[in-house]
């Protein structure tokens, strides 16, 4: 059985959204961060990186997101979670995956954890400031040119949106007001309105095993 | 006919490596870092994030190298650039090009491009000096866990060397010796021995259209 390594609230939420739409069969396991337990020995043998999301399976342990929702799409097919037949469709949901993996993330963890980057506070205090609008760069060109309305992708539901949803869940931290982005806050509401999406933020607002 | 939007030396080679070596017909545009052609109007309406690569195809225009090495894999599926019958060994291949886009070069621009996270000078500074530590820390991972050998995949060759091989040679950037991790050393001097790599090369050595 598929078990998810997750925080509650972190980006690990869109591979359990993900596993909740495709009504997979798995288990969840909170790393608690409280106790810095990614760090730990243990954890660090199922992820090196010491991060979540990490997707284990019967054979071995994934991690990064945009790799574990297309393999989620791909094995449960049926619950047509990715454009698998359309080679330059699904690589537009790849590039969209990518930019929130490697940009919009980024851009956040230069608020939540700017000692990746840097160690003399004052810097860490600059790089917290400007944060927000680095951010706020992100989700207009989001708005603007990625988000084709309803979904992500003109084509329907897929797991980028499950993505989405996780990153503009983020904005408040930064001060910023989703009605800022209309689209991105309709689809925010639009996401809430599915039940797999409420089981999967139920079940981390609970933060015990599925 | 593709055409891939490059500079030299940047993450766009993985991108032109992997369209040699499916024996792709492109078009090679370079735009020009120097002029800042990258935020220009023109460029900003291929690709509005003002970055490369950028693959320009009969559909639309595709950004982010795990999408595009992906697209050109699918594309020229003849040319067995990606396990692409094997949701798992691809999730595997997606997961590690993954973590070259999101962490990786996102090391490496704390080295290059600081602005893009901190305004105040002593922050940009900061972000640089610490950045050899951290892409270092990458390396360590890469060589330790992640890099099967002699290609990344242990199934063979794939778009994740192209992308592996396009970021180690930044090393010497950091003051990094690709000695110091011996599997990453041998697989940057193996990439150099395939034509297509060194016709990657060579087209970008000249900077000119291929």
């Amino acid at each position: 059985m598929l078990k998810l390594f997750y925080t509650p609230g972190a980006c690990s939420r869109a591979a359990h959204i993900a596993l909740q739409e495709a009504g997979a069969d798995f288990e969840l396991r909170l790393v608690d961060f409280a106790r810095a337990e990614q760090r730990s020995e243990p954890y660090l043998g199922i992820n090196p990186k010491g991060r979540v999301p990490a997707l284990q399976t019967e054979r071995g342990v994934l991690t990064e997101n945009p790799a574990i929702l297309t393999y989620i799409a791909q094995r449960y097919r049926e619950a047509h979670l990715a454009p698998l037949d359309d080679p330059f469709e699904f690589a537009r949901m790849q590039s969209f995956n990518s930019y929130l993996c490697a940009t919009v993330h980024v851009a956040h963890a230069h608020l939540r954890r700017p000692e990746r980057w840097a160690d003399e506070p004052a810097a860490r205090a600059e790089m917290q400031r400007k944060a927000p609008t680095v951010m706020a760069g992100c989700f207009r060109l989001i708005e603007d040119e990625f988000l084709a309305g309803p979904w992500v992708l003109a084509g329907g539901y897929s797991v980028a949106d499950a993505y989405l949803f996780t990153l503009a869940q983020w904005l408040p931290t930064h001060g910023i007001d989703s009605a800022s982005y209309p689209k991105v806050d309709a689809h925010l509401r639009r996401m809430l309105e599915r039940a797999p999406v409420r089981a999967a933020l139920e079940a981390e607002a609970a933060g015990t095993v599925r």
